[in-house]
């Protein structure tokens, strides 16, 4: 028999309040119009209504916004389960796009699939909502590294600082 | 020893041309201000000037637009290799951010690593420049579908339609 | 509310039967030692025991074959959805090795994720098993072509005949 | 203008007779034939002779044997660029299959992008070789973690210990 999903005991018992104010330092989540909706240990859900700016010429929300929130989606959720004075970044992801991100909003869905120490592996889905219609548009597996001891900065690299996306 | 880099002849004389407007038709390009500035035959490289609207509070450019010009650098250079009346889409990409996007431009450059007649892969690489100092940021490897006898539509997915990104 | 996970409908009422004959062509499954348990639409699950010619020197799994495993549970799930005159190819994956394969057996389990008409989307999840105890060891996101009208390969590419790794 | 390739200078003088001893300990190398052939800063070269045991039905070498030897030569690639007290793991990598593996020798190239001192994304091509045409039949993308003061165990995972594949 499969094992019942890891349950997740965060280190840091301000998690939410810490995860929901670096998600609001990222100007490019405000450009977008994404909202962090949903913060749980070892899952974030974004959601971002569509707008005329962030679509292609037939009303679909762009890919490349499609994997911005996906990536964030993923990261936020390693970003719960680390200490408070360690940040995360992005080492990298694999993304799929499956069906037009077509609906009145994406919701993106990410989480912890192995918390190591160094290393967090995440998986986030993202939906397109149309009607109340949900269809999956895109998966993602992506690879998170924590800096211990590193105060946020929300952006960097896999090779120094630490950032989201 | 090494076989030389395949020379690729383009099935359409006119894919330069192509590739600009498919390229013009993108809405998020022009808002983040992303120029294609080389098409050639399986490659093409986009340029990205460093815009507060784009970056990250310490001045960086965001991972995510990081990946947006690195897949269209991918979908593009493909596109170049493509019948007039073939479309392409991003089946899936996986994006490596090695490096903080650090510097007064971004040059995306993409290739075709196997032009197949289904299914073309590329790769790409985004350097970030800065005092005329390049320094690689971002490294990705994509698969894009070719959507043949079908018109040019910027949007879409791998299962319908035909998309960059 | 998140919609529930899709049910699959194999279009082959005899999905079963093909899929286990195309898993017993497979003279590497053999060489390893590597056994197909469960087939259910859209779902198969690969056990392998733990001998020494597929150990690394400490006793275990060696991540390569952990890998040949993971490949082949995505590629026999999305095969589990083709019509009896489909056969299918691995276009791509991506692997994370989360953790030593460190157990009397593996347990491989791939699942389709987006059951597209020429492409479906898979993920997999590979367990090391010791005293009952399970470990993930690896997850996969994997992209499978069907090729229509093509008879069973048990090798090839994304570009020509039809092949599970 | 793009930048020259980075020359690499290996921080271990012996860095070649240690990737060598290292290759040497996989038994899953040998189980298949495997030779490391080329062992230089930053690039390595497996070549592997096909036989009938790592064959599909029609000849071509199993793409899960492709995936084994890309895996291991961006791996060993990074390996030559550490220090002699440090041992490297493949924390994950994502591998397209783009032609069949149909000749009488497969040759994998794994060269390193960018060397950080914790990850190390490398890069991969294997070329099947028939009657001296060479044919590119995979590519892979890597993340390399670098497991500084730990002696080299040939096996193990980005959590735990240092292994190659």
């Amino acid at each position: 028999m499969r094992p019942p999903p890891t349950q997740f005991q965060p280190h840091d018992p301000a998690y939410a309040e810490r995860v929901r104010t670096s998600f609001a330092r990222q100007q490019a989540m405000g450009l977008i119009g994404a909202e962090l909706v949903v913060v749980e240990p070892g899952f974030t859900e974004i959601h971002l209504a569509n707008r005329p700016e962030i679509t292609q010429q037939h009303g679909f929300v762009h890919g490349g916004i499609v994997g911005m929130i996906a990536d964030n989606a993923g990261g936020f959720a390693a970003n719960t389960l680390t200490a408070a004075d360690t940040s995360v970044l992005t080492v990298e992801y694999k993304l799929n796009l499956v069906a037009p991100a077509d609906g009145e909003r994406l919701v993106a869905r990410g989480e912890v699939v192995k918390p190591g120490r160094t290393l967090l592996v995440t998986r986030a889905e993202v939906f397109a909502v149309k009607d109340e219609q949900w269809t999956l548009c895109a998966v993602m597996q992506q690879t998170i590294m924590a800096m211990h001891g590193k105060k946020e900065r929300t952006h960097g690299s896999a090779q120094e600082g630490a950032r989201h996306s």
